[in-house]
């Protein structure tokens, strides 16, 4: 398939990288301010070379990328709330183009799922999303397998930077603030780590499964979603909950009630308390028990293979 | 879809109990001596019952329900090795007619792969087999989600039998003779646990893996496992485990290197060291790290999920 990919940062670029390993092709790959398109395929690594160098991917416009003649758009911008701007602008073009939409931005499907679904349904193309909840992990696939009517409920840790400031505080007895500066310092939490201690990353993962498990029965956006985050969490409560055998992760659920995220108290190497940045999902389903997928929730390469399995699974245009 | 079941044993039954809710019908179900056969779609329950009361599902002969008019041939027999029958003979019967063939039954798939593979490239019928490899867990769709090429080896513990005989051993200092008898009483083990304890269940669906990861590059059988079981395994091996934070766990593992199958020392409390009767599937993958998965490796409905899963997998006929 041709490939023409908005957003150049991690994910963007795996997904370029990779691209040939899975016989696709790359038509155009744009960031923020510019692009580089060519119809006969991109030769990714001088536009990769170049955006390391000049700041631009090439010498064309983002909306050229746009213009360009793909079979799949892959979105890769970084996640925005409320309107999910640019990226369901993306989506929206794609899919009034008759084109197939596979989305890493989780923007589009967790703020607007009815309004990306209603453009679906008048589109030649489909919308696929399967690396915007949890990384590599195959989440959504499993529910597409098991039929979201036979999963009851969804729980799990989906945010890898909270998981490892927990599982670091729980083993070194370190308080949070310590701990987030020395995650920043490995590259694990970003400079501004709200979107991952605050627990929004984490609801907008449970809102786009609550929205797959709903069936369109039900919409759900990040304002249904009741969120506590970590950053006020003393380091004595990890203690406490230790001395019980016990551990605190930062844990979303999905469940008739609704969504939410918040620390919880859960059993020391229990499926659901994972160390690290590792993430796991754990579905509740009618007739086959519980059921844990686990893995690396993030990462440019773990997500982009995440991108390319969906970019697999569409159907021909 | 109408629904032709080999075999009522627990998951033949789970299957046709659950069918309805899927929106399948069944129009025939079979033991090794007896058939219920309705074009219009059997009674499931009183051919369950009559089962129970007189030993037969009802007044047909298994070939009635081979030959009667089916979508998908259910095969869940019990699984034999060498040539696999009868359940081969049922896989071939119902690709010559090009029916589709689910499996729940490990023996086909493990012991002549090639075969079925040709039989199915004739006909206009499809074979699925995931609940062959780990009961509800979704290991061959997630192999299929992520493309076998991504698969560079799997490992886990796959047979729910042996685990729990040594993860009671281990908590409980006993030795296997003990936690064996307390296993059969309970209903975990079987009256002869030979296929459990001596690997060869956790080897048949290693086998499976390894057939499908090699895309028909290579065929393996149980004839290509290397294989060890538990029942040699004194407890004090356990004992020794633990005291340097480690335990002892029947892990199957395919790699490049083929299949093998033994007890192995796992760090205590990793992915690998479940507890009880769980299984997990460990899958190296080329670029998104180590991705788990785990639940109920066995038990009548979580195989028939499963089995029931295939089923809307499969393309119209």
């Amino acid at each position: 398939m041709k490939l023409a990919i908005m957003g150049a940062g991690a994910v963007g670029s795996s997904v370029a990288e990779l691209a040939a390993e899975y016989d696709h092709e790359v038509v155009a790959l744009a960031d923020s301010n510019s692009a580089a398109v060519d119809a006969a395929g991109l030769t990714v690594e001088s536009a990769l070379e170049r955006k390391q160098a000049d700041g631009i991917v090439g010498d064309d416009d983002p909306q050229d990328a746009l213009d360009s003649e793909y079979d799949v758009l892959v979105e890769a911008t970084p996640t925005t709330l409320d309107d999910a701007q640019p990226g369901f602008g993306h989506v929206r073009t794609a899919l009034e183009r008759d084109r197939h939409v596979v989305l890493a931005n989780k923007g589009p499907v967790a703020e607007r799922y009815a309004d990306v679904r209603a453009l679906e349904s008048e589109s030649g193309g489909s919308v696929l999303f399967e690396a915007t909840v949890g990384g590599a992990m195959p989440v959504l696939s499993t529910i597409d397998g098991f039929g979201a009517d036979n999963i009851t409920a969804a729980r799990g840790v989906l945010n890898g930077t909270a998981n490892f400031i927990l599982s670091r505080m729980a083993a070194e007895g370190l308080d949070y603030e310590h701990v987030l500066a020395e995650a920043q310092d490995l590259g694990v939490a970003e400079a501004d780590p709200t979107f991952d201690v605050e627990g929004i990353d984490a609801a907008l993962k449970c809102v786009i499964l609550a929205n797959v498990l709903a069936q369109g029965e039900r919409e759900f956006t990040l304002d249904d979603a009741d969120i506590e985050g970590i950053s006020d969490l003393p380091g004595s409560a990890l203690d406490l909950a230790h001395e019980d055998g016990q551990t605190i992760r930062l844990i979303g659920e999905v469940t008739d009630d609704g969504v939410r995220v918040g620390p919880r108290l859960v059993a020391e190497h229990s499926a659901v308390a994972p160390t690290g940045t590792r993430n796991i999902v754990q579905f509740e389903t009618k007739h086959a028990g519980r059921l844990n997928v686990s893995g690396r929730g993030a990462g440019g390469p773990e997500t982009a293979t995440a991108v390319l399995a969906d970019v697999d699974r569409l159907p021909p245009l």
